[in-house]
């Protein structure tokens, strides 16, 4: 019997095969003290053995099939288990609680787990998977438990399962596993990120599919809408939705090398990638990236276990400035604070830390910290050209002191005799609503404008986006949003400065017509987003985006906007 | 030796007297355990009893100086004394903890003074000041400690304290106390408000006054401007002050009956009062106030423990609208999570509650509650004009749908045969970016505008008042925040409505020029602003702060636009 369900479209694609549950046997920590606890260190250190050893194996199959990079999230769940300060807490909850180790390492992971999970930013949450999955395995292996091989799969089967943990998805062979179907998870999760690396389709977030479909069913999925049939009526439906979806994939592929211009000529808009790591540079490319629009130097500070020196940011930042080999980098200096913390340095306690001391504001009230990155980028822009931005500007008094800071940072470096390079920018997020109602103003100190679309959605409607009570008020299109970017845009061109944009919004097919209208030069978005992007801007016209926006500005709700953009690229 | 001080001006005036330092004796909380558990009940309900006959002569006391409705404040520390719930904590804390009288009364009373403390609104924070005055009095008599007579004060003196209880306070006699100055508080704490009611000048917050004004030192002080001067080594300046404050008191005394009109005669512009109960229109009146710009309905439900009925609601905003006699009301409906609790209703925790569920998002989420609410304010409107206000609109879809449940309750009224008024109007705050900047199109639906600019400024700058770190981007006068007013007046006028503005800022004698320039139409403030504010107007022609106003949308900085405030008031 044939049976619909509809999740999250995590991965692109189509796929119609068998179903593989991964029903794994769930994980119960015994409660019982440990009897003899030399026999309990003993027993995580052996584990421990034997969990690094099928991560060296895991790597090796990883490098293969998906490459370098993705790989190297191995050496990460390595670099947990031999975390000296990790295993410290596992021997102190062992000898001073009488815990037995299952118990040590569960209590001690979910403390890492909760802190990493309570991040905003997609990257950190990351970390709480990475940490969830390094420590399972350890505790299967004290437990003596089956660890599952993924890797023997050998027939083309779709999987079926609660979630899949980074390791999990770095073992399957795409060449078998057609797509997978989970109960839990969304398009930031891990394993939607993995199924977009290996390119197989994926839907998350099904709540009852692992109930639903059993051993012996067909599974059919569409990872763009999240649709999913199990035991389809009609296979003709999905063999012609397959063969849409690679039609569309081998057109976009095209995207990568042409040139980002409208339809009716016009060839100043620019497409980049946003970046977390000097790593991320190679997808950019890849993809056809003309700059990277924001690089978040946060990692540098998170990854770390002090406030990295002058030196070590200069090294990151020049790596991804060479990388470019000549086109332009954005880098947002540190945004920190918030939701984002640092195991280094304590930040106040505050009642609404969005509202509170975080990015511009610790930065310029801690110079010493800061003149460390500011001279970290000033020395790299010397190996090309660099935008240097800063967050959270909500004053033009902001951004003028931040602004005479660098430059007399610069003037410092010169005089030490250090190269500082000729292209260098030096901008702003607006991300607070005070600084995009004034951006006529603000144009008139700032080399350009990124509008950050999160925060500036967030603070515009008075809505955590992360409280689910009121997740209906994050509205991309509604018109006060885009009445708000009218005035940036508008504002920056009045002095001759450039507008970007570097949130989530940037990359929407929806939203990139309406940004096209409303005059955006520059559009930053993830590296796999770049094409689509850029294809839909070769199918519109500059003059027929330039009258959606005008009349998406005279609407009252997101869905008459929306609603005009369906209209205009219904027939493209 | 002369020495000068600055403070926070508190409450207005020029004060010269020698000074008379008021020096508790500080209560130590014995840790010792009860031995006698009948012995310390008995203590507290001797103590109780003492407490009580001090309240009634002090009440008698205070309706005599300071009139009845200030010195209902000791029907409020009785009816603290009397409720059954904090005496049966502290029962429970000497009877299951073996605590000593004098602990169990600070627990118990730490644990409301936290709880009062931690909420927002001023009217709520006084609270805490309440429990904290009646419980420490308590506490005294449990002690066998003195407790301080300040009506037996018989020369003319300045008292000196570290603070000020609403007892203390009371019993001043003005005839002798001629001021006073604290190390502690701010303007809206509670001696604060005690001070503008007796019109006795004050400076708080002086931090140091306690160690540096010794008993036989004359101190001077200016309510104003938070100056203070021990031992003033030129008396005359000091004269001069006070010479001038008392003209100008007598000068703004006339006002009160004057009609509202700029110098070159434009009377459309109406001064309006906020209240927070029912009990404050009289102030207003007195004041001659036009009207009521915000009736807070909040104390209605969190000084209950019950959601208010529908009859008891429908009681206070009747006697409101009655007592306005023709003016117009304005009623807010329910604004309350954020910080605003309630004791009988859970609210989700939220990371950031200033940006969460709250007003409207909760009212409209539960129709079962603002049914009750709606309907009273609609039964009031048969009474006079009535305003009813939906806080935190950030969408027009919320507008729309709030206006239509509203209008569905009054179908349903008419059908029940119940009189509503003809002169309802039905408009929104607004106090959220998204609302102001598209103004023009919300003005289609709501019949008015009523700016709040608190967290208007709040949202717009992205920074909590309520932290320190970010305080200094509480800026009324930044051009970014007369930008979002200027869209908001503007958007209601291009549709014929009208727009208010009930936040601190309406009052501000700063503020004033530029809201008449930009256009605001309805000014509600604290009663007592209403004169200065009607002073200010009668003194400028409405084409002069026409053009204060435009130039002040081109500032860069809110001292610039201080300064051209400034430099138009010198002259006047």
């Amino acid at each position: 019997m044939s049976n619909k369900l509809n999740g999250i479209g995590a991965s692109n694609g189509i796929a119609v095969a068998s179903v593989y549950v991964l029903d794994e046997q769930p994980i119960v920590i015994p409660k019982k003290d440990a009897t003899n606890l030399e026999q309990e260190l003993e027993l995580i250190n052996s584990s421990i053995a034997k969990a690094k050893k099928d991560l060296e194996s895991l790597q090796a199959i990883a490098k293969e099939k998906l490459g370098e990079e993705k790989a190297a999230i191995f050496e990460a769940h390595a670099s947990i288990l031999e975390d000296p300060a990790m295993a410290e807490e596992f021997t102190a909850l062992i000898k001073e609680k009488n815990y037995n180790a299952a118990r040590a390492i569960d209590e001690v992971s979910k403390k890492y787990i909760e802190m990493f999970g309570a991040m905003e930013d997609a990257y950190f949450k990351e970390r709480a998977a990475d940490v969830k999955d390094v420590t399972q395995r350890l505790i299967r292996y004290v437990l003596k438990m089956p660890v599952l091989d993924l890797a023997s799969i050998s027939s083309e089967v779709i999987i079926v399962a609660e979630d899949l943990t980074p390791s999990q998805t770095a073992q399957l062979n795409p060449k078998y596993v057609k797509g997978f179907a989970c109960n839990v998870g969304g398009r930031t999760s891990h394993a939607a990120i993995m199924a977009r690396s290996l390119e197989i389709p994926a839907v998350l977030g099904l709540r009852t599919i692992l109930s639903t479909a059993k051993e012996g069913d067909v599974l059919a999925i569409d990872g763009s809408t999240g649709d999913v049939e199990i035991n389809p009526s009609d296979k003709s439906v999905w063999e012609a939705k397959a063969k849409k979806f690679l039609e569309e994939k081998a057109e976009l592929e095209q995207f990568k090398t042409k040139s980002t211009i409208t339809k009716d000529g016009y060839d100043k808009f620019i497409l980049e990638g946003n970046i977390g790591s000097p790593k991320d540079v190679a997808a950019v490319l890849e993809n056809g990236g003309e700059g990277v629009g924001l690089f978040r130097s946060e990692f540098l500070y998170m990854d770390n276990d002090h406030f990295p020196t002058e030196e070590e940011q200069f090294e990151a930042y020049k790596k991804v400035v060479s990388d470019m080999n000549g086109k332009m980098t954005v880098i947002r200096t540190l945004d920190i604070g918030g939701d984002k913390k640092l195991s280094y340095f304590a930040f106040p306690e505050e009642m609404n830390p969005f509202l509170g001391y975080r990015a511009i504001r610790f930065t310029m009230d801690r110079k010493d910290i800061f003149r460390d990155q500011i001279r970290a980028l000033l020395r790299a822009s010397a190996f090309g050209p660099v935008g240097i931005m800063f967050p959270m500007i909500a004053t033009i008094d902001e951004f003028v002191s931040a602004k005479k800071f660098t430059l007399e940072c610069k003037a410092e470096l010169e005089k030490e005799g250090v190269a500082v390079g000729k292209d260098l920018e030096i901008g702003m997020m607006v991300e607070i609503p005070a600084a995009a109602v004034n951006a006529e103003n603000f144009a008139k100190h700032a080399d350009f404008f990124s509008v950050g679309t999160n925060d500036l959605i967030q603070y515009s409607m008075a809505a955590d986006r992360m409280s689910e009570n009121v997740t209906y008020l994050y509205q991309p299109f509604n018109p006060s949003i885009l009445r708000l970017l009218k005035l940036t845009i508008d504002g920056a061109h009045k002095h001759g400065k450039w507008a970007g944009m570097c949130g989530e919004m940037a990359g929407e097919p929806d939203a990139v017509p309406l940004l096209m209208g409303l005059g955006l030069d520059a559009y930053s978005m993830s590296a796999t987003s770049i094409t689509k992007a850029r294809s839909i801007m070769s199918k519109l016209t500059l003059v027929e985006t330039q009258e959606l926006a005008k009349k998406a500005l005279e609407c009252e709700t997101s869905s008459q906007v929306l609603d005009l953009v369906h209209k205009l690229m219904s027939d493209k």
